[in-house]
């Protein structure tokens, strides 16, 4: 196998290059070809569609970015500490992105924005991810039987949704704002307060 | 005075109509004295630039969008109920703006985007009047002493994060989804918990 064999991994690092240097509305396949020194065609049969090629750079960035999580959502211990540290890590996540790297971040910010399959899949998955800690918790008797614990689909749901500030990529604009750390661990607080057991 | 006096009313509600004709882009004080048959030196006397009228008439749209609000915060009763009654109320009055009238809602949050004095002040009224609800709670006895209310300024910031996703905005396009208000009842239900005396 020569050293440089086209394989989906360095098609998906081109692409996020490209992405990078053009933006998102500019960037094309035979962009990324390009930069690889191969025929748009190669890229084709490694991924079928410009759309196949763009969820795929999209859900290997959002695996790159949180995939701590899942590691926290089924550790052991106290569920009240593992929500507060899940949410405090998808924060430091999605700041870390945003203030670190933000012209890649605005490009995944505007290929969220066309409702993927794969971002949705993610939503459901971090979602899901929270239930276990919800489960655990009311299982403990940690979070009470007959607060929102009760019915945890709806409850991570309703957790994720309070957290939207702190999350959603349209709210990036205020992640360095003055106090927004104070107003994070706020909100944490009144949520962790609202699951727990009296 | 002739029927048709100038009045500040009147030029604001000629500007509410060109702003949803031209959109907040194209829209000239030109194009409002033009609306009104007067000069646009008219209306400079009464408002000295366009960025003085756009605020007025921002001011006044969430005048006439909240005002009900205030209401709600000072009634008399349990704070648990008027804040459930207060969130729901700013819910109600955001989906009705957004989906009745898209045009004058889409030119509204365009000048929310110029983060300008109203909206700012806007902003810290209706977070006061979340204030005044939970110092009530808390001196009551309905909201815990020693939870989240013992801060109001803090907690009043918190629900407001916690239900930014049914206020701001940003979030707008979610508004008609299915399960919206459900989704909305549950985090209210969590904010309660997280404030409520045990």
């Amino acid at each position: 196998m020569p050293p440089d064999v086209l394989t989906p991994e360095r098609i998906l690092e081109a692409t996020e290059d490209v992405l990078r240097r053009f933006g998102p509305a500019k960037a094309t396949v035979v962009d990324v070809a390009r930069a690889l020194g191969v025929s748009h065609g190669s890229v084709y049969r490694h991924f079928p569609s410009k759309v196949a090629l763009r969820e795929a750079v999209t859900g290997r960035w959002l695996e790159r970015a949180h995939g701590e999580l899942a590691g926290i959502a089924s550790a052991a211990g106290p569920a009240p500490e593992r929500l507060a540290a899940w949410l405090g890590a998808l924060f430091a996540a999605k700041r870390r992105k945003a203030l670190g790297d933000p012209e890649l971040f605005a490009t995944y910010r505007s290929l969220f924005g066309e409702h993927s399959a794969v971002v949705r899949s993610h939503l459901a998955d971090l979602c899901g991810q929270l239930r276990v800690i919800i489960e655990d918790g009311a299982a403990r008797g940690e979070f009470a039987a007959d607060g929102p614990a009760a019915d945890p689909a709806t409850a991570a749901q309703a957790v994720f949704d309070a957290t939207v500030r702190f999350h959603d990529p349209v709210h990036a604009a205020h992640w360095s704002a003055a106090g927004i750390e104070e107003a994070h661990d706020a909100v944490v607080a009144l949520v962790l307060r609202g699951l727990s057991a009296r």
